[in-house]
Protein backbone atom coordinates (compact mmCIF):
# COMPACT_ATOMS: atom_id res chain seq x y z
CA UNK A 1 0.00 0.00 0.00
CA UNK A 2 1.18 3.68 -0.86
CA UNK A 3 2.68 5.92 2.04
CA UNK A 4 -0.42 7.60 4.08
CA UNK A 5 0.93 10.94 3.32
CA UNK A 6 1.05 9.92 -0.58
CA UNK A 7 -2.79 8.90 -0.18
CA UNK A 8 -3.69 11.68 1.82
CA UNK A 9 -2.89 14.18 -0.94
CA UNK A 10 -4.37 12.57 -3.62
CA UNK A 11 -8.00 12.42 -1.80
CA UNK A 12 -6.91 15.85 -1.04
CA UNK A 13 -6.37 16.89 -4.25
CA UNK A 14 -9.35 14.35 -5.98
CA UNK A 15 -12.14 16.30 -3.24
CA UNK A 16 -10.50 19.53 -3.29
CA UNK A 17 -10.07 19.40 0.53
CA UNK A 18 -8.06 19.86 3.38
CA UNK A 19 -11.49 19.16 5.84
CA UNK A 20 -11.23 16.76 8.43
CA UNK A 21 -14.06 15.80 10.36
CA UNK A 22 -13.96 14.66 13.73
CA UNK A 23 -16.70 12.15 14.32
CA UNK A 24 -17.32 12.67 18.08
CA UNK A 25 -20.70 11.78 18.79
CA UNK A 26 -21.69 13.57 22.29
CA UNK A 27 -25.04 11.95 23.75
CA UNK A 28 -25.68 15.75 25.02
CA UNK A 29 -25.60 17.07 21.49
CA UNK A 30 -27.26 14.22 18.73
CA UNK A 31 -29.78 15.18 17.42
CA UNK A 32 -30.97 10.91 16.94
CA UNK A 33 -29.76 8.38 19.65
CA UNK A 34 -27.88 6.15 17.43
CA UNK A 35 -24.59 6.60 17.18
CA UNK A 36 -23.99 4.75 13.90
CA UNK A 37 -26.97 5.80 12.51
CA UNK A 38 -26.17 9.60 13.65
CA UNK A 39 -22.30 8.91 11.92
CA UNK A 40 -23.75 6.96 8.81
CA UNK A 41 -25.85 10.27 8.13
CA UNK A 42 -23.06 12.64 8.47
CA UNK A 43 -20.66 10.63 6.58
CA UNK A 44 -23.07 10.23 3.93
CA UNK A 45 -23.70 14.07 3.92
CA UNK A 46 -19.93 14.82 3.48
CA UNK A 47 -17.80 12.23 2.19
CA UNK A 48 -17.49 14.30 -1.20
CA UNK A 49 -16.13 17.34 0.47
CA UNK A 50 -13.74 15.82 2.94
CA UNK A 51 -10.33 14.34 2.78
CA UNK A 52 -10.45 12.30 6.05
CA UNK A 53 -12.73 11.42 9.20
CA UNK A 54 -11.13 11.41 12.32
CA UNK A 55 -13.32 9.48 15.07
CA UNK A 56 -12.07 10.63 18.72
CA UNK A 57 -11.58 7.14 20.56
CA UNK A 58 -12.80 7.87 23.71
CA UNK A 59 -16.37 9.28 22.52
CA UNK A 60 -16.69 5.70 21.83
CA UNK A 61 -15.07 3.92 25.03
CA UNK A 62 -17.46 6.13 27.44
CA UNK A 63 -20.42 3.93 26.15
CA UNK A 64 -18.79 0.79 27.49
CA UNK A 65 -18.48 -2.19 24.24
CA UNK A 66 -21.80 -1.15 23.16
CA UNK A 67 -19.71 2.22 22.14
CA UNK A 68 -16.53 0.22 20.12
CA UNK A 69 -19.36 -1.67 18.35
CA UNK A 70 -20.46 1.55 17.29
CA UNK A 71 -17.44 2.44 16.38
CA UNK A 72 -16.81 -0.57 14.69
CA UNK A 73 -19.88 -0.27 12.04
CA UNK A 74 -18.89 3.38 11.55
CA UNK A 75 -14.99 2.53 10.33
CA UNK A 76 -16.21 -0.41 7.73
CA UNK A 77 -19.17 2.17 6.99
CA UNK A 78 -16.52 4.28 5.75
CA UNK A 79 -14.53 2.21 4.03
CA UNK A 80 -17.89 0.84 1.75
CA UNK A 81 -18.95 4.10 0.49
CA UNK A 82 -15.39 6.26 0.69
CA UNK A 83 -12.43 4.47 0.68
CA UNK A 84 -10.58 6.42 -0.25
CA UNK A 85 -10.82 8.98 2.20
CA UNK A 86 -8.42 8.90 5.74
CA UNK A 87 -9.64 7.62 8.85
CA UNK A 88 -7.55 8.74 11.57
CA UNK A 89 -8.19 7.09 15.07
CA UNK A 90 -7.74 10.48 17.37
CA UNK A 91 -6.77 7.90 20.69
CA UNK A 92 -3.46 10.11 21.64
CA UNK A 93 -2.10 6.55 22.59
CA UNK A 94 1.31 6.10 23.62
CA UNK A 95 3.16 4.42 26.39
CA UNK A 96 6.86 2.42 26.63
CA UNK A 97 7.75 -0.07 23.49
CA UNK A 98 6.44 -2.80 25.05
CA UNK A 99 2.90 -2.17 25.55
CA UNK A 100 2.73 0.35 22.12
CA UNK A 101 3.64 -3.04 20.44
CA UNK A 102 -0.02 -3.78 21.61
CA UNK A 103 -1.28 -0.52 21.07
CA UNK A 104 -0.47 -0.39 17.24
CA UNK A 105 -1.68 -4.21 17.29
CA UNK A 106 -4.92 -2.37 18.17
CA UNK A 107 -5.29 0.26 15.99
CA UNK A 108 -3.44 -0.70 12.79
CA UNK A 109 -4.77 -4.14 13.13
CA UNK A 110 -7.97 -4.32 15.01
CA UNK A 111 -9.24 -1.05 14.01
CA UNK A 112 -7.72 -0.38 10.20
CA UNK A 113 -6.98 3.34 10.72
CA UNK A 114 -5.23 4.82 8.20
CA UNK A 115 -3.14 6.87 11.32
CA UNK A 116 -3.74 7.49 14.73
CA UNK A 117 -2.35 10.21 16.83
CA UNK A 118 -0.05 9.52 19.90
CA UNK A 119 1.92 10.85 22.76
CA UNK A 120 5.55 10.48 22.18
CA UNK A 121 6.08 11.37 26.18
CA UNK A 122 8.76 8.10 26.07
CA UNK A 123 10.53 9.08 23.24
CA UNK A 124 11.18 8.53 19.80
CA UNK A 125 12.69 4.50 20.44
CA UNK A 126 9.16 3.41 22.51
CA UNK A 127 7.26 4.83 18.99
CA UNK A 128 9.17 2.31 17.09
CA UNK A 129 6.09 -0.30 17.13
CA UNK A 130 3.97 2.19 15.23
CA UNK A 131 6.53 3.69 12.76
CA UNK A 132 7.09 -0.08 11.74
CA UNK A 133 3.95 0.20 9.90
CA UNK A 134 5.38 1.92 6.99
CA UNK A 135 1.92 2.52 4.94
CA UNK A 136 0.22 4.23 8.29
CA UNK A 137 1.18 7.31 10.31
CA UNK A 138 1.61 8.44 13.51
CA UNK A 139 0.53 12.35 14.52
CA UNK A 140 2.37 13.58 17.88
CA UNK A 141 0.40 15.37 19.99
CA UNK A 142 3.15 18.88 19.88
CA UNK A 143 0.99 21.16 20.90
CA UNK A 144 -3.10 21.49 21.79
CA UNK A 145 -6.19 23.96 21.40
CA UNK A 146 -7.35 24.27 25.05
CA UNK A 147 -6.78 27.42 27.57
CA UNK A 148 -4.35 25.48 29.90
CA UNK A 149 -1.88 23.74 27.14
CA UNK A 150 0.16 26.30 28.11
CA UNK A 151 1.28 25.29 31.29
CA UNK A 152 3.27 22.09 30.64
CA UNK A 153 3.44 23.03 26.27
CA UNK A 154 5.66 26.63 27.14
CA UNK A 155 7.65 26.04 29.81
CA UNK A 156 11.31 27.45 28.34
CA UNK A 157 13.68 24.62 27.58
CA UNK A 158 17.39 25.82 27.29
CA UNK A 159 18.90 23.39 24.38
CA UNK A 160 22.78 22.25 24.33
CA UNK A 161 23.74 25.03 22.54
CA UNK A 162 22.83 27.59 25.12
CA UNK A 163 19.28 28.17 22.93
CA UNK A 164 16.46 29.28 24.35
CA UNK A 165 12.47 28.71 23.61
CA UNK A 166 8.92 26.86 24.43
CA UNK A 167 8.79 23.20 25.35
CA UNK A 168 6.38 22.46 22.23
CA UNK A 169 8.94 24.39 19.63
CA UNK A 170 11.95 22.34 20.78
CA UNK A 171 9.68 18.75 20.78
CA UNK A 172 8.74 19.26 17.44
CA UNK A 173 12.48 19.49 16.17
CA UNK A 174 13.13 16.12 18.06
CA UNK A 175 10.02 14.46 16.42
CA UNK A 176 11.51 15.63 13.19
CA UNK A 177 13.97 13.17 13.82
CA UNK A 178 11.59 10.33 14.31
CA UNK A 179 10.91 10.38 10.58
CA UNK A 180 13.22 8.33 8.94
CA UNK A 181 10.44 6.70 7.50
CA UNK A 182 8.31 8.93 6.46
CA UNK A 183 5.62 8.36 8.50
CA UNK A 184 5.19 10.53 11.13
CA UNK A 185 3.75 14.00 11.58
CA UNK A 186 2.15 16.58 14.61
CA UNK A 187 -0.85 17.88 15.64
CA UNK A 188 -0.75 21.30 16.40
CA UNK A 189 -3.84 23.04 17.65
CA UNK A 190 -5.61 26.23 15.40
CA UNK A 191 -5.74 28.37 18.25
CA UNK A 192 -2.17 29.76 18.69
CA UNK A 193 -1.39 30.29 14.51
CA UNK A 194 1.94 31.34 15.42
CA UNK A 195 3.19 27.96 16.76
CA UNK A 196 1.54 26.52 13.82
CA UNK A 197 4.21 28.41 11.83
CA UNK A 198 7.47 27.43 14.30
CA UNK A 199 6.47 23.81 13.72
CA UNK A 200 5.54 23.71 10.23
CA UNK A 201 9.64 25.42 9.65
CA UNK A 202 10.52 22.69 11.79
CA UNK A 203 9.32 20.37 10.39
CA UNK A 204 9.27 20.04 6.38
CA UNK A 205 7.58 17.15 4.56
CA UNK A 206 5.61 16.38 7.68
CA UNK A 207 1.89 16.19 8.14
CA UNK A 208 -0.20 18.33 10.62
CA UNK A 209 -3.42 17.44 11.71
CA UNK A 210 -4.83 21.25 12.93
CA UNK A 211 -7.87 20.41 15.36
CA UNK A 212 -9.55 23.44 16.96
CA UNK A 213 -11.20 24.95 14.34
CA UNK A 214 -14.77 25.80 15.22
CA UNK A 215 -16.20 25.12 18.16
CA UNK A 216 -12.70 26.15 19.73
CA UNK A 217 -12.53 29.42 17.41
CA UNK A 218 -9.45 28.42 16.14
CA UNK A 219 -7.88 31.31 13.63
CA UNK A 220 -8.45 29.65 10.63
CA UNK A 221 -7.06 31.88 7.96
CA UNK A 222 -3.71 32.07 9.60
CA UNK A 223 -3.49 28.48 10.61
CA UNK A 224 -3.90 27.57 6.97
CA UNK A 225 -1.49 29.96 5.59
CA UNK A 226 1.26 28.86 8.02
CA UNK A 227 0.22 25.26 8.17
CA UNK A 228 1.31 24.78 4.53
CA UNK A 229 4.12 22.76 3.47
CA UNK A 230 6.55 23.68 0.31
CA UNK A 231 5.30 21.34 -2.19
CA UNK A 232 1.53 19.75 -0.71
CA UNK A 233 -0.52 21.21 1.83
CA UNK A 234 0.57 18.30 4.00
CA UNK A 235 -2.71 19.34 6.21
CA UNK A 236 -5.58 18.26 7.71
CA UNK A 237 -7.68 21.00 9.13
CA UNK A 238 -10.12 19.46 11.48
CA UNK A 239 -13.61 20.36 12.51
CA UNK A 240 -16.05 17.74 14.84
CA UNK A 241 -19.05 19.96 16.82
CA UNK A 242 -18.97 22.97 14.78
CA UNK A 243 -19.91 20.40 11.74
CA UNK A 244 -21.83 17.67 13.46
CA UNK A 245 -23.89 20.05 15.81
CA UNK A 246 -24.68 23.14 12.86
CA UNK A 247 -28.36 21.91 13.52
CA UNK A 248 -29.42 20.07 16.32
CA UNK A 249 -32.46 19.38 14.64
CA UNK A 250 -33.41 15.81 13.71
CA UNK A 251 -34.77 16.61 10.29
CA UNK A 252 -31.95 18.27 8.98
CA UNK A 253 -28.84 17.83 10.89
CA UNK A 254 -26.88 16.02 7.86
CA UNK A 255 -27.82 18.63 5.62
CA UNK A 256 -26.27 21.48 8.07
CA UNK A 257 -23.24 19.37 8.42
CA UNK A 258 -23.07 18.98 4.44
CA UNK A 259 -23.55 23.17 4.69
CA UNK A 260 -21.08 23.72 7.17
CA UNK A 261 -18.34 21.28 5.28
CA UNK A 262 -18.59 23.26 2.35
CA UNK A 263 -18.03 26.68 3.98
CA UNK A 264 -15.39 25.47 5.99
CA UNK A 265 -13.36 23.69 2.90
CA UNK A 266 -14.43 26.78 0.79
CA UNK A 267 -12.97 28.97 3.38
CA UNK A 268 -9.69 27.07 3.48
CA UNK A 269 -9.61 26.79 -0.62
CA UNK A 270 -9.78 30.53 -0.34
CA UNK A 271 -6.84 30.85 1.54
CA UNK A 272 -4.72 28.64 -0.54
CA UNK A 273 -6.17 30.36 -4.09
CA UNK A 274 -4.85 33.54 -2.33
CA UNK A 275 -1.07 31.28 -1.83
CA UNK A 276 -1.21 30.96 -5.05
CA UNK A 277 -2.00 27.04 -3.90
CA UNK A 278 -5.51 26.33 -5.81
CA UNK A 279 -6.36 22.83 -6.71
CA UNK A 280 -5.81 22.65 -10.52
CA UNK B 1 -16.92 6.35 49.29
CA UNK B 2 -13.51 7.36 50.59
CA UNK B 3 -10.36 8.61 49.24
CA UNK B 4 -7.92 6.23 46.68
CA UNK B 5 -5.51 7.04 49.32
CA UNK B 6 -7.43 5.88 52.46
CA UNK B 7 -8.10 2.90 50.67
CA UNK B 8 -4.92 2.19 49.65
CA UNK B 9 -3.20 2.51 52.73
CA UNK B 10 -6.04 0.33 53.94
CA UNK B 11 -5.51 -2.45 51.70
CA UNK B 12 -1.88 -2.26 52.16
CA UNK B 13 -1.81 -2.10 55.20
CA UNK B 14 -4.25 -5.37 55.84
CA UNK B 15 -2.26 -7.22 52.94
CA UNK B 16 1.46 -5.77 54.14
CA UNK B 17 2.34 -4.96 50.92
CA UNK B 18 2.71 -2.27 48.38
CA UNK B 19 3.07 -5.00 44.87
CA UNK B 20 1.29 -3.94 42.17
CA UNK B 21 0.42 -6.67 39.77
CA UNK B 22 0.01 -5.42 36.11
CA UNK B 23 -2.36 -7.88 34.20
CA UNK B 24 -0.51 -7.29 30.61
CA UNK B 25 -1.55 -10.39 29.38
CA UNK B 26 0.79 -11.19 26.46
CA UNK B 27 0.01 -13.70 23.52
CA UNK B 28 3.38 -14.53 23.33
CA UNK B 29 3.94 -15.74 26.33
CA UNK B 30 0.88 -16.51 28.56
CA UNK B 31 0.92 -20.67 28.89
CA UNK B 32 -3.45 -20.54 28.66
CA UNK B 33 -4.57 -18.89 25.68
CA UNK B 34 -8.07 -17.58 27.47
CA UNK B 35 -7.26 -14.38 28.85
CA UNK B 36 -9.95 -14.44 31.45
CA UNK B 37 -8.50 -17.46 32.47
CA UNK B 38 -5.08 -16.77 32.99
CA UNK B 39 -6.49 -13.49 34.81
CA UNK B 40 -8.16 -15.67 36.99
CA UNK B 41 -5.39 -17.77 37.90
CA UNK B 42 -3.09 -15.11 38.54
CA UNK B 43 -5.69 -13.45 40.64
CA UNK B 44 -6.24 -16.34 42.59
CA UNK B 45 -2.44 -17.12 43.51
CA UNK B 46 -1.70 -13.64 44.73
CA UNK B 47 -4.92 -11.59 45.99
CA UNK B 48 -3.92 -11.51 49.77
CA UNK B 49 -0.66 -10.24 48.82
CA UNK B 50 -1.25 -7.16 47.00
CA UNK B 51 -2.33 -3.52 47.28
CA UNK B 52 -3.46 -3.17 43.85
CA UNK B 53 -3.98 -4.76 40.30
CA UNK B 54 -2.76 -2.51 37.29
CA UNK B 55 -4.51 -4.13 33.87
CA UNK B 56 -2.59 -2.09 30.86
CA UNK B 57 -5.54 -1.64 28.40
CA UNK B 58 -3.37 -2.13 24.98
CA UNK B 59 -2.99 -5.69 25.90
CA UNK B 60 -6.45 -5.58 25.81
CA UNK B 61 -7.44 -3.50 22.82
CA UNK B 62 -4.90 -5.72 21.10
CA UNK B 63 -7.60 -8.33 20.86
CA UNK B 64 -10.48 -6.17 19.73
CA UNK B 65 -13.60 -5.97 21.48
CA UNK B 66 -13.27 -9.60 22.78
CA UNK B 67 -10.35 -8.61 24.78
CA UNK B 68 -12.26 -5.68 26.21
CA UNK B 69 -14.67 -8.43 27.07
CA UNK B 70 -12.08 -10.09 29.10
CA UNK B 71 -10.88 -7.13 30.63
CA UNK B 72 -14.78 -6.84 31.75
CA UNK B 73 -15.10 -10.22 33.28
CA UNK B 74 -11.35 -9.64 34.75
CA UNK B 75 -12.21 -6.35 36.43
CA UNK B 76 -15.38 -8.20 37.90
CA UNK B 77 -13.54 -10.97 38.94
CA UNK B 78 -11.20 -9.12 41.01
CA UNK B 79 -14.14 -6.88 42.57
CA UNK B 80 -16.00 -10.23 43.44
CA UNK B 81 -12.56 -12.01 45.15
CA UNK B 82 -10.67 -9.11 46.21
CA UNK B 83 -13.21 -6.37 47.28
CA UNK B 84 -10.30 -4.50 48.88
CA UNK B 85 -7.43 -4.42 46.73
CA UNK B 86 -7.25 -1.47 44.27
CA UNK B 87 -7.68 -1.75 40.36
CA UNK B 88 -5.72 0.73 38.58
CA UNK B 89 -6.72 1.03 34.89
CA UNK B 90 -3.26 1.90 33.22
CA UNK B 91 -4.47 3.90 30.40
CA UNK B 92 -2.31 6.82 29.85
CA UNK B 93 -5.30 8.48 28.79
CA UNK B 94 -5.24 12.35 28.42
CA UNK B 95 -6.39 15.27 26.01
CA UNK B 96 -8.10 18.40 26.12
CA UNK B 97 -11.18 18.83 28.74
CA UNK B 98 -14.12 18.31 26.45
CA UNK B 99 -12.64 14.63 25.53
CA UNK B 100 -11.36 13.97 29.26
CA UNK B 101 -15.41 13.77 29.99
CA UNK B 102 -14.91 10.89 27.98
CA UNK B 103 -12.39 9.58 28.90
CA UNK B 104 -13.29 9.66 32.57
CA UNK B 105 -16.78 8.61 31.62
CA UNK B 106 -15.33 5.50 30.32
CA UNK B 107 -12.70 4.49 32.54
CA UNK B 108 -14.22 5.63 36.17
CA UNK B 109 -17.79 4.53 35.31
CA UNK B 110 -17.83 2.08 32.53
CA UNK B 111 -14.94 0.18 33.89
CA UNK B 112 -15.19 1.18 37.91
CA UNK B 113 -11.17 1.49 38.14
CA UNK B 114 -10.12 3.07 41.30
CA UNK B 115 -7.17 4.90 39.69
CA UNK B 116 -6.46 5.57 36.32
CA UNK B 117 -2.83 6.39 34.83
CA UNK B 118 -3.22 9.52 32.66
CA UNK B 119 -0.62 11.82 30.44
CA UNK B 120 -1.15 15.32 31.48
CA UNK B 121 0.24 17.36 28.37
CA UNK B 122 -3.05 19.38 27.95
CA UNK B 123 -3.03 20.93 31.25
CA UNK B 124 -4.13 20.99 34.59
CA UNK B 125 -7.94 22.58 33.60
CA UNK B 126 -8.27 19.38 31.06
CA UNK B 127 -7.89 17.18 33.63
CA UNK B 128 -10.73 18.37 35.90
CA UNK B 129 -13.49 15.89 34.29
CA UNK B 130 -11.19 13.30 35.85
CA UNK B 131 -10.71 15.17 39.36
CA UNK B 132 -13.96 15.58 39.55
CA UNK B 133 -14.55 11.70 40.69
CA UNK B 134 -12.65 12.76 43.87
CA UNK B 135 -12.66 8.92 45.56
CA UNK B 136 -10.55 8.13 42.65
CA UNK B 137 -7.54 9.02 41.60
CA UNK B 138 -5.07 9.98 38.49
CA UNK B 139 -1.60 9.40 38.56
CA UNK B 140 -0.09 11.67 36.13
CA UNK B 141 2.75 10.24 33.52
CA UNK B 142 5.59 12.01 34.64
CA UNK B 143 8.96 9.58 34.13
CA UNK B 144 9.01 6.94 32.04
CA UNK B 145 11.33 3.49 32.57
CA UNK B 146 12.27 2.93 29.35
CA UNK B 147 15.69 3.83 27.68
CA UNK B 148 14.55 7.17 25.22
CA UNK B 149 12.68 8.06 28.54
CA UNK B 150 14.93 11.02 28.40
CA UNK B 151 14.73 12.21 25.32
CA UNK B 152 11.83 14.15 26.23
CA UNK B 153 11.68 14.00 30.17
CA UNK B 154 14.82 15.05 30.65
CA UNK B 155 15.42 18.59 28.77
CA UNK B 156 16.86 21.18 31.10
CA UNK B 157 14.06 24.00 31.92
CA UNK B 158 14.42 27.62 32.58
CA UNK B 159 12.04 28.31 35.07
CA UNK B 160 10.75 32.21 35.73
CA UNK B 161 13.56 32.42 38.74
CA UNK B 162 16.11 31.77 36.65
CA UNK B 163 16.13 27.93 38.30
CA UNK B 164 17.13 25.08 35.51
CA UNK B 165 15.93 21.78 36.19
CA UNK B 166 14.67 18.38 34.22
CA UNK B 167 11.34 18.36 32.74
CA UNK B 168 10.43 15.80 34.93
CA UNK B 169 11.60 17.68 37.63
CA UNK B 170 9.98 20.92 37.22
CA UNK B 171 6.74 18.87 35.58
CA UNK B 172 6.39 17.03 39.25
CA UNK B 173 5.76 20.43 41.03
CA UNK B 174 3.14 21.71 38.22
CA UNK B 175 1.34 18.68 38.80
CA UNK B 176 1.80 18.94 42.53
CA UNK B 177 -0.43 22.41 42.42
CA UNK B 178 -3.23 20.19 40.70
CA UNK B 179 -3.75 18.37 43.80
CA UNK B 180 -6.57 20.45 45.73
CA UNK B 181 -8.69 17.47 46.22
CA UNK B 182 -6.46 15.14 47.05
CA UNK B 183 -6.61 12.47 44.29
CA UNK B 184 -3.24 13.20 41.94
CA UNK B 185 -0.45 10.71 42.39
CA UNK B 186 2.80 10.19 39.91
CA UNK B 187 3.97 7.76 37.47
CA UNK B 188 7.79 7.62 38.21
CA UNK B 189 9.54 4.16 36.71
CA UNK B 190 11.59 2.77 38.98
CA UNK B 191 14.87 2.24 36.39
CA UNK B 192 16.04 5.93 37.59
CA UNK B 193 15.83 6.11 41.37
CA UNK B 194 17.29 9.16 41.95
CA UNK B 195 14.43 11.07 39.43
CA UNK B 196 12.05 9.26 41.95
CA UNK B 197 13.82 10.94 44.82
CA UNK B 198 13.42 14.47 43.63
CA UNK B 199 9.81 13.74 42.48
CA UNK B 200 8.95 12.53 46.41
CA UNK B 201 10.05 15.38 47.46
CA UNK B 202 8.17 17.80 45.08
CA UNK B 203 4.90 15.89 45.97
CA UNK B 204 4.17 15.10 49.26
CA UNK B 205 0.93 13.39 50.33
CA UNK B 206 0.87 12.46 46.69
CA UNK B 207 0.63 8.43 46.06
CA UNK B 208 3.26 7.32 43.12
CA UNK B 209 3.32 4.83 41.09
CA UNK B 210 6.67 2.87 40.56
CA UNK B 211 6.30 0.55 37.20
CA UNK B 212 9.71 -1.24 35.93
CA UNK B 213 10.58 -3.51 38.57
CA UNK B 214 11.72 -6.86 37.51
CA UNK B 215 11.52 -7.26 33.23
CA UNK B 216 12.86 -3.63 33.35
CA UNK B 217 15.13 -3.79 36.18
CA UNK B 218 14.46 -1.35 38.47
CA UNK B 219 16.52 -0.99 41.36
CA UNK B 220 14.22 -2.15 43.58
CA UNK B 221 15.78 -0.74 47.45
CA UNK B 222 16.83 2.83 46.66
CA UNK B 223 13.39 3.30 44.92
CA UNK B 224 11.13 1.98 48.01
CA UNK B 225 13.61 3.90 50.29
CA UNK B 226 13.48 7.08 47.59
CA UNK B 227 9.84 6.76 46.84
CA UNK B 228 8.36 6.28 50.78
CA UNK B 229 5.79 9.13 51.65
CA UNK B 230 6.61 11.10 55.37
CA UNK B 231 3.28 9.35 56.98
CA UNK B 232 2.16 6.49 55.23
CA UNK B 233 4.10 5.05 52.28
CA UNK B 234 1.88 6.08 49.65
CA UNK B 235 3.29 3.91 46.95
CA UNK B 236 2.33 1.19 44.98
CA UNK B 237 5.36 -1.10 43.30
CA UNK B 238 4.58 -2.68 40.22
CA UNK B 239 5.53 -5.41 38.51
CA UNK B 240 4.13 -7.49 35.30
CA UNK B 241 6.33 -10.11 33.37
CA UNK B 242 8.36 -10.42 36.33
CA UNK B 243 5.50 -12.31 38.07
CA UNK B 244 3.15 -13.34 35.23
CA UNK B 245 5.59 -15.09 33.32
CA UNK B 246 8.02 -16.54 35.96
CA UNK B 247 7.07 -19.68 35.00
CA UNK B 248 5.78 -20.75 31.34
CA UNK B 249 4.48 -23.87 32.48
CA UNK B 250 0.85 -24.50 32.46
CA UNK B 251 0.87 -26.45 35.53
CA UNK B 252 2.99 -24.52 37.77
CA UNK B 253 2.84 -20.67 36.27
CA UNK B 254 0.05 -19.75 38.97
CA UNK B 255 2.20 -20.76 42.29
CA UNK B 256 5.17 -19.68 40.62
CA UNK B 257 3.16 -16.32 40.14
CA UNK B 258 2.76 -16.30 43.88
CA UNK B 259 6.63 -17.62 44.85
CA UNK B 260 7.39 -14.34 42.82
CA UNK B 261 4.95 -11.64 44.31
CA UNK B 262 5.84 -13.30 47.41
CA UNK B 263 9.96 -12.80 46.86
CA UNK B 264 8.85 -9.21 45.60
CA UNK B 265 6.74 -8.05 48.93
CA UNK B 266 9.58 -9.61 51.22
CA UNK B 267 12.26 -7.64 49.29
CA UNK B 268 10.22 -4.10 49.54
CA UNK B 269 9.48 -5.35 53.54
CA UNK B 270 12.89 -5.93 54.02
CA UNK B 271 13.80 -2.37 52.92
CA UNK B 272 10.47 -0.84 55.19
CA UNK B 273 11.72 -2.86 58.33
CA UNK B 274 15.17 -1.44 57.50
CA UNK B 275 13.73 2.13 56.84
CA UNK B 276 11.71 1.56 60.70
CA UNK B 277 8.48 1.18 58.35
CA UNK B 278 7.74 -2.34 59.09
CA UNK B 279 3.17 -2.76 59.13
CA UNK B 280 3.21 -3.31 62.86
Amino acid sequence: MKKFIDRLAAVSSKNESLVCIGLDPDPERMPVSDVFDFNRAIIDATRDLVCAYKPNLAFYESRGIQGLESLRATVDYIRKVAPDVMVVGDAKRGDIDSTNVHHARALFDFWGFDAVTVNGFAGGEALEPFLEYEDRAVFVWCRSSNPSARELQDVAVATCDGEKMPYYDWMSRVVGGWNRRGNVGLVVGATYPEELKAVRSNCPGMPILVPGVGAQTGELDSSVRFGLDADRPNMLISSSRGILYASSDKSDFASAARSATEDLRASINRVLATEGRGWC
